[in-house]
């Protein structure tokens, strides 16, 4: 039986299972609902060995409970796929602002509604499915490649013990390729692979003048203004033509390659339906790039904030004491965080003017950027199932934005793949979350292709 | 019988006359305080009759009362002078700051402590003190030149109502030459004339963006930032000299007379000291300028606040939707603050990046800046005077505050000289506010000798 086919027979069957899983309101970030990320956890695992995995887990953490599952190649040396996705979802609130019980899944004509529906349960849940009827589609009994899951509880809370977990069980997850499914791609008509992400380190910066606010009639003029100090340190962190002027930040920036470029040029992209999402009258950025690559391959500064002196109504004639800004940096391959972190310190401290003091201090170690070797194996295997099972051509996208992806590379030694079919208006941490089901079952065909077409690119 | 004399002898009932005044707690703030402003009024009215004003009169305002008064010279040719001060003090909080009763005087040793000592109340009564002497002295019973006072009751709250009160009454207080006992000597061994005041304009930028805040991730790098933009408009308004890079703003700037320059030169400062009183670890400004000029004669931009996005701990990666700033400029003669306004406002129009908007918002008309002309017959009268009762030189300072002194120049269309003999730490906004004796004695022997000297030099 084809696999298409064997996916339509199950889709009803499928969508029941997904919406028992939905119905759990495994909230991570809601000390109440610990109870119910620990069910959650438990259904999926039940799921699993229902599936045929024979090794089915649950790791506790330190915090809310993972489920690890594999199903090994009957070929002992057959390459390893793990996939990594999440089973947490995000808060409700607004509450009020959605139209069904966030937790009681509702199928409205070809969509499927309620949180997690999108991000991350459905896109999990599409691989359980494709690897059965990629099953199905070969007569066989045992997947051509060892199968892993790692799905863990805390993703929307920050992962904050992912990585320890990783770590501590970097043999059994071992792995020739990673495969991610927890983003998006381009539009329901151009199916997309994700092959990177922006990466990000973030600071606060103060800087101190007088002990307490002055008189700006009795002092202004003759003593350094830390605000002024403050606007010139960040207006300084752009040149004229957009670009990070921070010395040393471009150094490790990998120029995007010429085929990806020409990819990136060829998605549908309305800039000014786009700039209608922003909310903004018009683009702006780093000279020489399009939109999107100032998006997705480009690196950033960004003032998230700003604040100092008198900051409310009316007249408050002083010379504030001290000024202050939160910066964040989107990074991109091979930038390090911690060497950008360096950078940053070392530019401040090198154009602060005499008589103030400043201090910098990063949130943590930043977050590193990843991408796909768009050239490697694993990369041309995944487009391909997908391309069979969209039955176009999928395109390369990146993502703008920043997760623990990086890490999990990192830590096991593999390479990412994102195989995944989410789109930007699911609305994934917004009311009324919703995944598309012909989507969701296109990624179970995905699915279907992925292990075969992996198998037969990967060397053993 | 010499003025000196005089003064000696009547120093005691002069300091009990005082104390009554100081006693009535006329904060012009408090609305609570309305009656007693009211019954400060008619102290001072009754003093001046008891001092041998032929007119006293109480003018009401649409807030608190101000003091007329006049005493004509002989000779109705003869010149006229206005006395200018004011008979409303400052809030006393903190009131656990203070180590006495603010409203109850007390002597301790050469000072004189409680609210309204230096500012203004002492400065005021040595007038009535010194005119006395004075005629003592020349054995006379009435003055050389005519004696107006005007004393108002709203100076330490903006004086809302003077202006209006000036216009109104612009032909009884017709004068030709103002002066102003409401200010400060550099130090009791250094006495010294203030010869101008910066004036002052501020105002509110505001730029705005997207129209809510965006995900840095999602939108970072491809948008004009707000804050971003502002730290350009903040930080271009200085060159690399300290200069206003504003253009034209200098266009009106009358550079120092070499001659006031060398008097400032001759002021015994200490930078290191001031550098305490200011909190601060370097001095800052505008090159080729030193502090005190840069504090008395050169204009300023002066950041007085800015805030925009996430002004609070942790992370929140996002472009701003807007940024926020309070800026004043401080001017000096002959700057108009109508025509600064204009610059400033054209100086944001021509630098906003596309796809943002901008609003300058001015707080009022701003206050003129003033000088006295220093060759002028007035100047070297009141200097004069000032010499004789100090036994020494009296050199030239000026304010790097802003007052409403330029309106009662401009409006009564006479110059402004300052006889004044507080110091900056006689804590006149400030808890334990006091004055010190011997300078109200040498201020009313300073009034003793000025009517006559204007008399002398200003021509019929």
């Amino acid at each position: 039986m084809e696999a298409r086919t064997y996916i339509a027979e199950h889709r009803d069957e499928f969508l029941s299972a997904l919406k028992e899983w939905l119905a759990i309101p495994s909230v991570s970030a809601d000390p109440d609902r610990e109870g119910d990320v620990r069910r959650s956890a438990e259904w999926l695992a039940r799921h699993l060995s229902e599936t045929g995995f024979p090794t089915v887990e649950t790791w506790e953490t330190a915090g809310k409970p993972a489920v690890f599952a594999e199903w090994p190649a009957r070929d002992p040396k057959a390459p390893v796929v793990l996939v990594y996705g999440h089973h947490d979802v995000q808060p409700v609130e607004p509450r009020d602002a959605w139209n069904t019980d966030p937790f009681v899944p509702e199928e409205q004509g070809q969509r499927l509604v309620g949180r997690g529906s999108s991000d991350d349960k459905g896109q999990v849940l599409f691989h359980t499915l494709g690897l059965r009827a990629g099953l199905a589609s070969a007569g066989d009994t045992a997947p051509p490649v060892t199968v892993k899951l790692i799905v863990e509880g805390e993703e929307e809370s920050g992962s904050p013990n992912f990585a320890a977990l990783l770590e501590q069980n970097r043999q059994r997850l071992g792995c020739d390729v990673v495969v991610v499914s927890d983003t998006t791609m381009w539009s329901a008509d151009t199916p997309s692979m994700c092959v990177g992400m922006r990466g990000m380190t973030d600071c606060r910066i103060d800087v101190y003048g007088p002990e307490t606010d002055l008189h700006s009639g009795s002092f202004g003029g003759a003593v350094p203004n830390p605000a002024s100090a403050m606007a010139d340190l960040l207006s300084g962190m752009h040149d004229s033509d957009g670009r990070v002027a921070v010395p040393g930040f471009y150094d490790d920036v990998v120029e995007i390659d010429p085929a990806e470029r020409d990819m990136i040029a060829r998605l549908p992209f309305d800039e000014s339906r786009w700039l209608r999402t922003a909310s903004s009258a018009a683009p702006a950025g780093e000279a020489g790039y399009s939109t999107l690559e100032r998006l997705w391959v480009r690196p950033t500064a960004e003032i998230n904030g700003m604040w100092g002196g008198h900051t409310g109504a009316g007249r408050k004639t002083i010379v504030p004491s001290s000024a202050h800004a939160n910066v964040s940096f989107r990074l991109v391959p091979n930038q390090e965080p911690a060497r950008v972190q360096d950078r940053v310190r070392e530019y401040i401290r090198a154009n602060l003017p005499a008589g103030l003091r400043s201090d910098v201090e990063f949130n943590g170690p930043g977050v590193r950027p990843c991408a796909s070797d768009t050239s490697s194996a694993a990369v041309r295997a995944a487009r391909s199932a997908m391309s069979r099972a969209f039955g176009t051509e999928v395109l390369y996208t990146r993502e703008g934005g920043s997760g623990p992806e990086a890490d999990i590379a990192d830590i096991l030694g593999a390479p990412l793949v994102f195989v995944a079919v989410g789109l930007d208006e699911d609305g994934i941490h917004a009311p009324n979350e919703k995944v598309e089901i012909p989507l969701l079952l296109r990624g179970a065909e995905s699915a279907a292709y992925l292990y075969w077409e992996l198998a037969a690119a990967l060397p053993e």
